[in-house]
């Protein structure tokens, strides 16, 4: 079993709904910095993480150069376990991007459905659980929402209820 | 892989800091009713969960014939995978009851070390790892805190950081 | 000194920042229901108030016939004291329409920079004090918001700082 | 109407539910700094203000040397505003000792229910309406609890609902 826990866990920061914020003055939503950290201090996570912020976009904004980058920094990274925080509309892209060519290594997606800055969010129950699976699945590529795991090759997102399901 | 996710998971409820609450009336920390209905639906979990309390204590008072209880109810129970709440103080020794006896399921002790309602805690990013955990891992049975994972035979909680770890 | 405390209070709702929700469907701002009653509560406020909503906008939106409404309701009011929850951008506008005509009432407009929903809000603040400058502060017509009140006639928004300040 | 304006409030600090935290060590609540800084910030709070912490006490464990200590604070300060931030048990029998004495200053006392950075706090409200009553209420010495205000000869809690009544 201990054979399962990997030494580090790589964080790739792609923006996405997780760190979306307010901006007071001209009451419209923006990116600034990432807010991984100040959730992780705040669930004590004690894990041995490194956080590389890739981009800070809306995932619908996502291009295939940008996923062709997410694969590249996927395949130069020494650590087995990586998480990668991506916006939900397109997270299944990303994913059938990584899915084929990523052998060796867990590769976890997972986002958010509210900002963490709005205090409602369902961002660090899905920090939470994709960092789980990242250290305890076998290696491979998958989507962490809703509590539930998926498959890159069999995840859908359910745009009326905003929810993930198997396809 | 699909085999390793479990159509069902069982939610034990025994208290623990997760579910203390503020009596404005007598400034007391006291517990009422669990949070954890409240703190899936935040998580956006769709998960098929069964939640049973079987007590609502403070660890430090849990006896061993409470711990007998939560031992039944984890061999009674139908489901293979189980997350159980509970007070940190204590877990680990609720863990070693169980440990040697359970061998077919996958049991994942959490807690918190604020609780769920005075906003800065940890508890959904436990709940969240906790639930991943019951998935993935092999029968066994774990804590899960900090973002990591122990087998029952070898955690300890320092009491000085607050912090689980290795032993 | 206790005939300046008003028997009950009106509040009318007209939306702005205060009342505005993230749906995490589209991923858009929008509004809903008022959060006043929800406000309150967690006040523990013990007034007797009235609340009335009016419109659910951003003031942007606010056009001339919806300030003579807004007029119209603080005029046909029996409560002597009224709070009107607006969105910062035209507040002072608002203001000025109601300044010249109401006399014999004291009208607090107020608002909020962020949502109520969204955590860091100053949208309690901003309620708790204008129920009490609605209290305490002569008739005439006023903008509540950073903790000061304004006369209707000296008001003005600052865009650049988010802040009221006096002209 | 300006005239009702101070220039200048005085904050002081004694403690109090409101600056109450919770230790995730030994579980148990405890006073470590005031939050008032925080909780301005929040507000948005554009007041000139300026902050004593006298004392960061339970107001049951409050004796007559520092009440005594509270008032000479209360004449020594140059400003006519000063808001008293204050456990709510005793905060009547402090206003009684400062009711009689205090003649050409607006002195308003209030707390909280709940721990500021217990998430559901009324402080944030009651802390606005303190403010506003100590800019707007003639000279005196008052209770702001509940969005009421009370005058210092006719104030009492309610222990059995927590709530502030006029006796």
């Amino acid at each position: 079993m201990e054979s399962l826990s990997p030494k580090k866990i790589r964080i790739l920061v792609t923006g996405g709904t997780f760190d979306k914020e307010y901006d007071e003055i001209t009451g419209k939503l923006f990116f600034k910095d990432t807010h991984i950290q100040e959730m992780l201090k705040l669930g004590r996570c004690g894990l041995t993480i490194d956080i590389r912020t890739l981009m800070m976009i809306d995932s619908l904004d996502m291009t295939d150069s940008d996923r062709k980058l997410i694969l590249e920094q996927c395949q130069a990274c020494p650590d087995e376990a990586i998480v990668i925080t991506h916006g939900t509309d397109t997270m299944e892209n990303t994913a059938r991007v990584l899915g084929p060519v990523i052998q060796s290594k867990t590769v976890v997606l997972t986002g958010a459905m509210i900002p963490y800055k709005f205090g409602s969010s369902d961002g660090l129950f899905n920090l939470g659980s994709a960092l789980a699976f990242a250290q305890a699945l076998p290696h491979g590529v998958y989507v962490a929402m809703n509590g539930k795991f998926f498959h890159w090759s069999k995840v859908t997102k359910d745009r009326a209820s905003g929810t993930f399901r198997e396809v």
